[in-house]
């Protein structure tokens, strides 16, 4: 990879089989789902049972880095470098066709393939650094940072994004044309994952004041519904 | 199982390592959380690689359907009764420490684990009827239900929860002690998943309205924070 990543993510493994044209593997979008979620789901094996883990991540570049330290039988596993599924999954909106089977939901969803490696060294601060920033952006500089025994209790993975796919489903309900002829309703019932105000735990310090990066908090980005 | 169901779905599998005071074993609070969320991670093993996908899913007393029309290669695995892993999450608020280290995610999330199986025959027809249902309450019946073909094209898939863990982390940022007498802001921002007014594609017949149970369409359940 010397040349650089590589401009699509496709691969046998990565390319959707049922409904190819839902496929999207260019970094751009995959990356822009990736940036506006912040809980992945991380699938391993173990003695030949799949586990999934919610997580929450961050990514700089091509790289994804994986908080690990609320699942330890995640990391004892990961750590091994182990194959690995991450998936991210954005719900936009739930599809109400005319028939019970053109129902469906938009969204957009991301699974990278790949191994998981733990992150050690220098490295690790700012993969932590990366992964603060990505869900709260300016936080890290506004914190205690952590102490040596801190970095030694928390783990944290990282996994090259080489190999990829991302699944798009938006706009109205696609009904066969007859079923137009039919009197049920037919529409969307838009789904956001909106923040509500920050609220203090009330020990705050006289004078602390809410930070300006959680004044104006947001994840949401414009979609087509 | 004639007896009925375990009253804990706890085994050693589903036990929580790291936190054990978060784990969560009794039906109760696992099926609170499954009939809330309406999408699921499903992960699964072929050739030693997982896969984990998002899908639609349903709950029947102990029994689990789910919706896999949109991943054939997860059906053709699936359709072998494999292990499968099946997560739901829900992000109820970020948690915002004074030191980066005790920063969190307040969230309930459910793992079961077990083997699907396709559903075939008369139990298609409910399966999908729970699902629908499960997603928007009461469509199954103001929809044009599925024809044969139709029927031929889904793929539902079942499982029994037998063994399940939950996970629940909620309330303030739990600093250390002695970091409440730093000048840096603790709370939480709460994250919801909300719903907006239902919106129809443009071509409902004159006289169709918005069906009642739209208007008041919520996934919303009270939470802590």
């Amino acid at each position: 990879m010397t040349n650089g990543p590589a401009p699509s993510l496709k691969t046998e493994r990565t390319t959707l089989r049922r409904r190819p044209n839902k496929g999207v593997y260019d970094r751009d979008s995959i990356y822009a789902i990736l940036d506006e979620a912040f809980v992945c789901h991380v699938g391993f094996v173990q003695e030949g049972q799949p586990f999934v883990i919610p997580t929450g991540y961050g990514r700089d570049g091509d790289t994804l880095y994986l908080h690990g330290s609320s699942a330890s039988r995640m990391m004892r596993a990961l750590a091994e470098e182990i194959p690995i599924c991450v998936t991210v999954t954005l719900v936009d909106a739930l599809v109400l066709a005319r028939s019970v089977f053109n129902h469906s939901v938009n969204h957009r969803s991301v699974v990278v393939l790949g191994k998981a490696a733990l992150v050690e060294g220098e490295e690790k601060m700012h993969g932590l650094t990366v992964l603060t920033n990505h869900i709260v952006p300016g936080r890290w500089d506004d914190v205690r940072p952590p102490t040596d025994l801190e970095m030694k209790a928390t783990s944290l993975l990282k996994m090259r994004i080489d190999e990829a796919s991302a699944k798009i489903r938006s706009g109205p309900p696609a009904d066969d044309d007859e079923d137009y002829a039919l009197p049920y309703w037919g529409g969307i019932v838009p789904v956001r994952t909106v923040t509500e105000p920050a609220v203090d735990d009330g020990r705050l310090l006289a004078g602390v004041e809410l930070p300006s990066y959680l004044v104006d908090y947001s994840r949401i980005r414009p979609i087509e519904g």
